[in-house]
C-alpha cells in the first residue's frame, strides 16, 4: 500500500480555504476529486497546514495512502496537473515511507505576510498583498520581529474560543524584508502555528509600525495575554504558506 | 479649459479591453464613469494604446479636457483612485499643455510579453503569462528579436482585414530577458503598433524557438508578407503595455 507526498501551490482567492466543505470550492476538495478520478476510488489527504479562505500557498505539503497499484510519481504529477484548475498546481510528487504523515511529521512551517506599503495600490497586488498606504516605521517592525524568536505563549494571537490546548510555540526565525521598495515581507518560521496566529501578529505589529502601540507593549503580549489585548486580524489575502520542513 | 494627463495601470483579466462598449466592463468605461462623477458631466478620454480584452497595462497614458474648475492633480489622483475598482489604478495625474493629446503626441510605446517557460504552471501566473511547457531555444529567440530592430513592413503580423493604412513601423528596441529562471520577457518598443502585432510576433517567434520555423523565415516575414505566412496570435493574457514615451 504505497504512500505519496504532494507539494502544492495555490492562489487562494477563489478557494474557500484548504478543508473540504460540502458544496464549496476548496483546495482539498479539488485535489481529492482529481485523485479520486485517477485512483478510481476515494482518497483522503492529510495536510501540513490547513489554510483559511483567501490564503495562498507556495509550498503546502499533503500525503495520502491509496490501496491501488503503484504509480510512478512523474506520471502521477502529470496526470494530477492535467486535472487541477489553473489556480492550483502540484509542484512535486514522490513515494515516501509507508508511515509518512504530512501533518504529524512536519518539523516546522514557514509563512510570509505580504504588505504593499505605498500610497497607491497596484492592481496586480489587490488579491495578493495587504495595501497599507500610511507611513510605517520599519525599525519598529524589525524590533517586533526580533522579539518573536524563541519560545512564547501566543494566547493573545488566536481566537478566545479555540480547539488548541497548548499555546506555546517555538519561533525559529522571524523577520521583515523589503524585496522591492514598498513591498514588505514578514516571514516567520515556527514548529507549528495556531489559528489566525500570523494574521493577528501582523495586525498587532502594524499598530506598532503606525505609532499606535509601543514595541514594549507588543513584547509583553508574548507572555500569554488574553486575545482582546492584541490587535486586529490582518486580512487573509496577504498570507502565504511558504514551505514545510521535515527531518 | 484645463487638460489633464493620467498614467494608468490595470490587471486586464476582468476587463473587456480598453475601449468603451455598451453593457461591458472596460477600462475606458470604468475611468470615464469615475471622472464623470467627479466632474459632474461627461468626460471623454484619449488613450495612447488601446488594449484588447485580457491585456494588462503598467504604464498606459490617457488625456482629457474638462470644461470645469481647475483641480489640483494630487486631489484628482486621490479622488479618482477612491472611485476605481481594485484591478485599476491611476498612478499619476498632471495638468498638461492645452493641446496635449495622449495618442497623437506619443513618440513610442513599449510592450512586454511574459512567458512562463517551465513544465509546471504556477497558479500565480495563470492570468499573467503564457505557459509554455515545451523546450525553447533562447538563442534562436534572441536572433529573432535582434532582427526586429529598425524599420520593417509588419503586414504579416496584423489581421488581413484591417483599418491600418500604413504597415511600416520603426522598432527602437526588441529583446528577450529572463528575469528569473523560467520567466521569459519579450520587450519591444516602437513608434506605434498595429492591432495584434506583438501577439503575432510572439506566436511566430515561439515557432522558431520550438524548432518548427527557421530564424531566416521569420526575418523574411519582416519585408511585408501576407498574414497567413506568419504564426498564430499568442494569447492576450501574456501582454503588458509597459510605458508610453513623449517628447
Amino acid at each position: 500500500v504505497p504512500t505519496y507526498r504532494l507539494d502544492i501551490a495555490y492562489e487562494g482567492t477563489r478557494f474557500r480555504g484548504w478543508s473540504r466543505q460540502p458544496g464549496l470550492r476548496t483546495v482539498q476538495g479539488e485535489l481529492e476529486d482529481a485523485l479520486g478520478r485517477l485512483c478510481r476510488g476515494p482518497v483522503e489527504l492529510t495536510v501540513a497546514g490547513r489554510t483559511d479562505a483567501g490564503v495562498h500557498a507556495l509550498g503546502q505539503v499533503a500525503s495520502f495512502t491509496v490501496p491501488s497499484e503503484r504509480r510512478p510519481p512523474p506520471t502521477l504529477l502529470r496526470a494530477l496537473n492535467s486535472l487541477t484548475p489553473p489556480d492550483l498546481s502540484v509542484t512535486a510528487a514522490g513515494e515516501v515511507a509507508d508511515d509518512f504523515d504530512a501533518r504529524r511529521d512536519a518539523r516546522s512551517r514557514r509563512y510570509r505576510y505580504r504588505i504593499e506599503a505605498r500610497p497607491i495600490a497596484s492592481p496586480f497586488e489587490s488579491d495578493r498583498a495587504l495595501h497599507w498606504p500610511q507611513e510605517l516605521d520599519r525599525a519598529a517592525l524589525q524590533r517586533c520581529a526580533a522579539a518573536l524568536t524563541g519560545t512564547h505563549d501566543f494566547t493573545a494571537f488566536t481566537p478566545t474560543e479555540t480547539t488548541h490546548v497548548r499555546f506555546r510555540r517555538d519561533v525559529i526565525e522571524a523577520r521583515f524584508d523589503e524585496p522591492e521598495p514598498g513591498i514588505l515581507h514578514f516571514e516567520i518560521e515556527a514548529d507549528a502555528f495556531m489559528r489566525n496566529m500570523v494574521r493577528v501578529l501582523v495586525g498587532t505589529m502594524l499598530e506598532v509600525g503606525s505609532g499606535r502601540r509601543r514595541v514594549e507593549d507588543f513584547q509583553a503580549l508574548l507572555a500569554g495575554r488574553p486575545r482582546p489585548e492584541a490587535g486586529e486580524t490582518a486580512p487573509a489575502h496577504g498570507l502565504y504558506l511558504l514551505r514545510v520542513s521535515y527531518d
